[in-house]
């Protein structure tokens, strides 16, 4: 058992997230070795990177020296990984990276396994466009099927107007309409899975998002009802054993009434997760980590009441975010650039109250 | 702000705690620099280590190039730190090293700051033991005065006999010859200054010691009354004043009946501390970043019950230890040996009865 506890884990991806993999792991022994194209990647500050593309032959031969392979991000070539599991242990499954990284296999999926979607529909030709627009109507949302994230590779169809639009932008790419849903709010479920099977769950958390891109999470989501989470949960559960999964896992849903319509999942750790670290008995980090190593997860409860705030293109007063009670700075070690992720904040306190005026200073902040 | 939330911190040392301060300080954004002499110290899993001894100039010069130096261990030489001092900040001041390698001259200041402490004597010759014997009575423990840790460098005295023994054992060193005292428990402060003065107490804690070496922590001490937090905290804050301190220090405290006689101080981070990681609302880690870069402190208060067992010269099953609610694992990537501190678990419960059965649990693994 200690020798799994002093594994060297190899991770495709070596962004913020691959860092708070790192950071999560070392108390538990852990060694990291990270692939990431990018040179000077976040977590290259606190581990060994090799400046690879995913499919390198080097990089693929150094991974399969690991104990384990896990990923930070879920554009890693399939076939690289395919092979890599030959050799060494990949978790999660290739098959996880494979449905998420097409929207149109993912909502297919969801679809299956009778997890509420909003209605979608492949589109290729500019025909399947103008049948898919009659099928679901306006507005509507057109998406490239692949490679999309933080709102990138997707036009919300309002007119007639919109669709030539988005189609002269998108038409190249493989597509999928889906219905526009005017929800009560955002929220996500994380959860995490061990190799024995056992799972935990995370409070479902409210998250609002801007341009496309996460400003806050709310944890738990507030007025959360037990229905609520065990209807999530549900979702999740079906989808966890349809994947065959290990790991993290980010289902990511819109709220209409008391209904859950699943948008998209995430083969891996969360934006929307973060708060876990000083908010949670376990964060999602040390649980996916301990997920794919075969040892026992964490309780995924809540301490109390958090909140994250994401540092999107902009450096921050630093002394005046920690002179807030109970706030926690987190910057991922890169050049601010607009749109870009730099860094987020962890706020906590004993209750609701508190914690919405520890959010009105740092909202003055940002 | 922000750059100094980006600065590059020099360490010397490169222990446990070194390695427990970057892995709290990357998340602010920080840089690392150790110096330690033995190579492959438990930093440097993570942050570059210089494998220098902390006199040599080239570690100085490197050092030199910090925003910031500070320490994990109090051992380090004070003319070099003085030197070093004159080209960067180095925080906690040297004169706290100072007094802090010497037990006379820590122990004498003390009492000149009204602390209480054990009584004492200053021992260099066979004469002055018997004389301090006379005056101070057995049983009483004597001590060198430098480079003790970990019980190392200490003999209790119960009989003539034992006066004897030690004088062979310990008689080349400059000693220091201390009352044995009864005490009901053992607590400890951690405490925390900042640049500004601004000054943060965690609670009172309980230690138990075996062979000299820390055993467990209970976070807070309990039957903790505000009295004795209040007590402990007038010592402390004479203590910081007096060496104009700025960094976490640690007093270690003897509790009989409702008095505290001061046993010792670390200018650093401390072993009683680690539970601070999940414990408490700021962990000692970050907190002694946050003072030594002139950033504000975050609150020391607990999160609720919680205990430290430290990991010494074993290896443990980490699955089952994974498998206790609530119990983290912290590993500091060194060769299990014979009385070395190679980990610590710190296990956190709603209630003291919860942390009981948790702690019961944990004791069955070790």
């Amino acid at each position: 058992m200690s020798e799994r506890a002093h594994s060297l884990v190899g991770v495709f991806g070596a962004g913020q997230l691959g860092r708070m993999l790192a950071l999560a792991g070392y108390p538990l022994g852990l060694r990291f070795l990270f692939v990431d194209p990018s040179e000077g990647s976040p977590a290259s500050a606190c581990a060994e990177q090799l400046a690879l593309d995913y499919g390198d032959e080097q990089a693929l031969t150094r991974l399969s020296s690991c104990d384990v392979v896990t990923y930070e991000f879920e554009n890693v070539p399939v076939d690289a990984v395919r092979r890599l599991a030959g050799r060494v242990p990949c978790f999660p499954p290739p098959r996880a990276l494979e449905v998420a990284q097409d929207r149109l296999a993912e909502k297919t999926c969801f679809q299956e396994l009778a997890i509420e979607t909003p209605k979608f529909a492949a589109v290729s030709t500019r025909a399947e466009l103008d049948a898919a627009v009659a099928a679901i109507g306006l507005p509507s949302v057109l998406k490239t099927r692949r490679f999309g994230y933080d709102g990138k590779g997707q036009e919300v169809l309002r007119t007639a107007e919109d669709v030539d639009r988005a189609w002269q932008t998108l038409g190249q790419s493989a597509l999928i309409l889906e219905a526009f849903v005017p929800f009560d709010r955002e929220l996500s479920l994380v959860a995490a899975r061990a190799r024995s099977g056992q799972t935990v769950f995370y409070p479902l958390v409210q998250n609002r998002h801007g341009d496309g891109i996460l400003r806050e999470t709310r944890a738990p989501a507030p007025n959360l009802t037990p229905e609520l989470q065990a209807l999530a949960e549900s979702y999740v559960t079906r989808l966890l054993g349809e994947l065959d999964y290990v790991g993290v896992l980010a289902l990511e849903l819109f709220q209409v009434g008391g209904k859950l319509l699943a948008n998209e999942f995430a083969p891996r750790v969360h934006n929307s997760g973060h708060w876990t670290i000083e908010g949670a008995v376990t964060s999602q980090f040390e649980n996916h980590l301990r997920a794919v190593l075969g040892l026992p997860l964490g309780p995924a409860a809540a301490l109390g009441p958090a909140a994250m705030l994401n540092l999107i293109g902009q450096s921050v007063d630093a002394e005046a975010v920690l002179a807030v009670p109970d706030a926690h700075l987190h910057w991922y070690g890169k050049e601010p650039r607009p749109g870009r992720k730099v860094g987020h904040i962890t706020v906590r306190a004993p209750d609701w109250a508190t914690l919405d005026e520890r959010l009105t200073l740092l909202a003055k902040l940002l």
